[in-house]
Order: structure tokens, then sequence, then C-alpha cells
């Protein structure tokens, strides 16, 4: 059965294994959660009252909060329990925040967590503006936390990230991209604020530099399986359930695994459908079927899963250093949530 | 005589005057200056080559590099005789490089120190990520340097800086704007980067607090001076010796302190017309001259320009504290140069 076809037919049920993986970490750390998205409403505050209203539209739209949980999760883990890794979750999803705000300005997508992009509202200049006020405020909470080395993960983090977006700009459009070079912008844009958020779990609990390392090989990891099944969605999920439009990916002629994939097993003609619709952007209303189609034929989606699976287990792997506890338990589960979300 | 006829008689003279002033400074930190453009050009290097190139086109570019050179000159009135200072000031050229390949995607101004912008060249995506790349490569080296009071101030300036830039566009085509919205808008795109700049100086020195706060003062009162006298230049510099275009913010419809002056001291009919200009942006051929005419009667530049010399005053007195040396005359050279070149 193809991938996509799975997908329809079990896409319920595993969605709701998914959130269930999400709401058993979100309850563990239920109070540093609350306590968090306190302090994410109050430090997003400005007199400049744009900030806060755009901000809003953004942060407080129901996000998953995925990022803040796994610092939360991974500090309470590693045995803390003080109060910094809550100002520390905060500046994690601000990062992601301000990177969403540019993302925005870049793809110019028209639906971001099920609601109208804040540059489609706010326009271009008060998205990038207020993501680099976020950007800074950020730093400006790390500085307050007074952790150098807290400092020196993020900041690396977000160069990371800025290097992987603009690599994705330069690939984009590009059958001629590599695998390697597809790994390396993934690596960017996403697992770089995964590994950085689940290491300063480990930094905060002042645990030894095995234990922090550990704690970023499973943030890396969960980071790229996390976005390789995002890439497989952007071909294979139902809208409603996306949140975002099924597509996107290809219309704006971004080169994700299951185009390397389709395109590395396809005929010449097939190669010839995928440089005329992503490199010259010449689209049909039935292209975006006939790419859909051209992955089933060639386990495109299927294997760009399985992939994400290996990287699943290796996120795994890097839990076995810790003691069995709940953060344990919830961590890992958030692991096959991920993956699971393409099923 | 009108402002705007002072300066196209004199205005040759004053430039070679400011040059002049910008030259001693350069002369007197010239081995710094040099270690600090060599680091510039090292730290913005990147694997994703989209990076070095299109920071090269604005970094290297040849702008005057002011604000580094102020923190340069202030470390070395303080008597700091190490390295890390230099260090600091490539993080502020960095931020303040990042802030313009962002406002040029904001602005879409064609010009950016006489050559074609960044964005136009290359794009607004690539321009807002290597700005966010250059942004997060100033934190990592902040960082590197290990003041967590460098890492405050600066981030501090970060995050004002986009509360200036986003109060800007509210701001923007609104005659209502009020003269202290304006100020809180310059205080936050200009000066709050050139208070950090100097402040950082007495910072890396360990001098007391009363000289820190003293370059910070020197450097905010100079900010502010030098921006009104930017926003005097728009409406009556000679468009090659300003190496942007004339008349910038009037075509954005940006509410600077000559309008203000020009609006509140004209008639209703003239009143009408800066509404028509500036809110709708109902632009005619010859409505810049008219602009330009009506700042004439109205002394409007010739007032902007005399504000800017009162901050420039403040700037001086703030230096008082200092004893004399050959940096604390360079750093007052360069409140005249600042304010010189409006005439």
């Amino acid at each position: 059965m193809s991938a996509a076809a799975t997908q329809q037919e079990s896409g319920y049920s595993a969605a709701s294994r998914g959130e269930d993986a999400l709401s058993t970490l979100a309850a563990l750390v239920r109070e540093d959660l609350e306590a968090c998205n306190r302090l994410i409403v109050e430090r997003m505050q400005s007199p400049v009252s744009l900030i806060p209203q755009l901000a809003a539209h953004i942060v407080a739209a129901g996000g998953k909060r995925l990022r803040p949980l796994l610092t939360l999760a991974a500090a309470r883990m590693c045995g803390y329990r003080g109060k910094r890794h809550v100002n520390l979750a905060a500046c994690v999803e601000f990062i992601h925040t301000a990177t969403l705000l540019h993302d925005d300005v870049v793809d110019e997508s028209a639906l971001r967590r099920g609601q109208a992009s804040a540059n489609a509202l706010f326009g271009n200049k008060a998205s990038v503006l207020v993501g680099d006020f976020l950007f800074a405020r950020a730093f400006q909470m790390m500085v307050a936390d007074g952790s150098l080395e807290v400092l020196r993960i993020l900041s690396e983090a977000a160069a990371t990230i800025a290097e992987g977006e603009v690599l994705q700009l330069i690939t984009q459009n590009d059958t001629a991209t590599t695998e390697a070079q597809y790994l390396e912008v993934i690596e960017g844009k996403t697992a770089a604020l995964f590994a950085a958020a689940t290491e300063v779990g480990a930094v905060v609990a002042d645990r030894p530099a095995e234990e922090q390392a550990a704690l970023r090989a499973y943030g890396h990891n969960l980071g790229i399986a996390f976005q390789l099944v995002d890439d497989a969605l952007d071909y294979s999920a139902e809208q409603e359930k996306l949140g975002k439009t099924v597509g996107d990916d290809f219309r704006e002629g971004k080169i994700t695994l299951p185009v390397l994939l389709a395109f590395a097993r396809g005929s010449e003609a097939e190669r010839g459908f995928w440089r005329r619709t992503l490199e010259a952007r010449e689209q049909r209303e039935s292209d975006l079927a006939e790419a859909q189609a051209l992955m089933r034929r060639h386990r495109a989606i299927a294997d760009s899963v399985a992939r994400a699976r290996d990287y699943g287990e290796r996120a795994l792997e890097a839990l076995t250093l810790f003691a069995e506890t709940h953060e344990k338990r919830a961590l890992a589960e958030i692991v096959r949530f991920c993956v699971d979300r393409a099923r």
C-alpha cells in the first residue's frame, strides 16, 4: 500500500496518538509550561503596541510549543528543580517565532498554524522587525539568566538556522541539489534549534558533558526526523489536519527528500516534469496530483518517512544514558509522535 | 539665507572638514581599525557562500565605519590597552549591517551607500536571512568575549532598535505624529546603537559607572544629532554628496522633524499638501521641490539642524569628565562632523 494511502486510512488515529504524546509531555510539566506561557506574554510586551499585537498573532496562536516543552522536560529529566528552565524555554520559543516571522516574509506562505500568516495581515516590514525584536528580547532574557554556556549554545543555533535558511534559498528550484545539501538545510533550519532546546536542559541542571552531548544528540536527531516527516506531509497530508496548505513546498519549488528520491528514481520524462514544475516553475492545475502520483510510484514518501524513523531511532538511543523517569518516557513518546504524524 | 542655500554654497568645504574629522579619528586608531576590518571579513565567512557574498556587498562597500570607530576610540580614551575592543567594534558593525539589510527590505530604498541595495541585487529573502546571520554571529562573538555586561548593553540596544523601527513604521504616513514620537523613533533606530557602541568602550576598560554613563550619554546625544542631520539632508543635500537618493523620506512618507516643523507652521492649504503627498501618497513630479520650498519658508531645515546642534552640545558636555587626550579631541571633532554635514 502506498504511503499516501496509508496516511489517509489510518491518519486520524495516528494523529490522535501523536496528540496524546504531546499532551502527556505537556501534562508532565504543566506548571512549568503555564509559567512559560505567562512569561512569553509578559516579555513580548512593548510600549510599541504593534509588537505585542503582531507577536500575539503568532506566539499565542496555539502553536504546539514543542520546542519549549523539550527544554522543560529535558531539564526535569536531568533532575533540575529550579525555575531557570522556564525562562530559557521562553527564549527558545521566541527564537523559533522570530524565524517563523522571517520565514513568512521569505516564503509568502498563505497559511501558518491554520491562520493567515502575520505578514499577510501586517505586511513584510512589520514581520521582519517584530522578528528582530523577539530575537533581541530572547538574548536579553538569556543575559538575565547569566549563563555564558546557554548564550553560546543558542547564539550558535541562531547562526546555524540562518545558514540553513540561506542554503535552502540557494538550493530552491535546483533539482541538482544533493541529499547531503538537503540534509544540511534541515540540520540548519530545524535540527539546530531542537538540539539547542534540549541541550540547555542539561546545562541548567549542571549535568556532566556526556549527558549534555546526549541531550544535544537527542534533539538533533529528533529535529531531522521531524523535518523529514514535515516534508513528506507536504505531499501527503490532508490539508485540514496539517493546518497548512498541502503542496506549498511544491509550488515554491523547494527541494525536499521526497522530490530528490522521485527525481533520482524517475525516467528522463519524469525528470523533465520535475524540471518544468520546480526549476522553471511552470505549474498547471493538475501538476500537484501528478507529483504525488510519481512519489507513490517511486515510494518517495514511504522512504522519506523510513529515513525519519532511522533518525528517530538515533534520538531514542541518545536517551539510553538517562534513568527511567516519566520525563524520559515522555521524550521517547515525542519521537514516536513526530514520526507517526506521517502515517 | 535659507539652510538649503547655505548648504549648497558651503557644502563642499563642510564635507571636507567632516571627512577630516573622520580621517583623524581613523588615523588615531588605525591599527585597531585595520584589525577590526580583518575580523569583519573573517567572521562573515560561512560555508554557505551567498552569506559572505551578500555581506561583502554591504559590509565592505566602504561604509564610514563610524560606529566601530566610536567603540575603538572610546576604549582607547578610557586607557584600554588590550584587544577586546576590536572584537566588540566588529560586533557593533555586524549589528548595524543587519539592521541596514533589514531596513533595505523594509524601505525598498534604491540606493544605499551609493550602491544598489543588497535586496535589489539579491532579493528580500536573502537580505533578511543574511541580516539574521550577522546578528547571530555578533552574539557569538560577544559570547566569546565573555562579558555579560557587554551582552546586556548590546542585546538591549538590539531590542530598542527594533522597537524604534516598528514605531517608525506605525508613524509613517501619519502627519499627526508628535515630535515626542519622532524623537522616540530616532532614539531607537539610531541613538541606541551609538550609545551602546561608546558605552562598551568604558566597559572593556573597566571604568567606573560614572564614566560608563558619560560615554553612553555621549553616544546617545551624538546619535540623535546624527539622525536629525540625516533627516534634514534628505531634503537639502546634493545627491552625489549624500550617496543616497534625495527625497527618499518624502517619497516613502516618512515623518521627520523637517516635515513636522513645516506642517506645524504651515497654512491649512500647506497642511493639505503634506496630507496629500505623505498620507495619501499622491505625489507629482514637482512635489519634492514644493516640499523643499515650504521647508525653506518655515526654516524647517535650519531649525532641525539647530536642534541637532543642541544634541551635539550635550554630547560634548558628556566628554568633560575625561582627561584631554587625542582620542577625546577626535571624539569631539566627530560631533562637529555630524552636525556640519548639514551646512
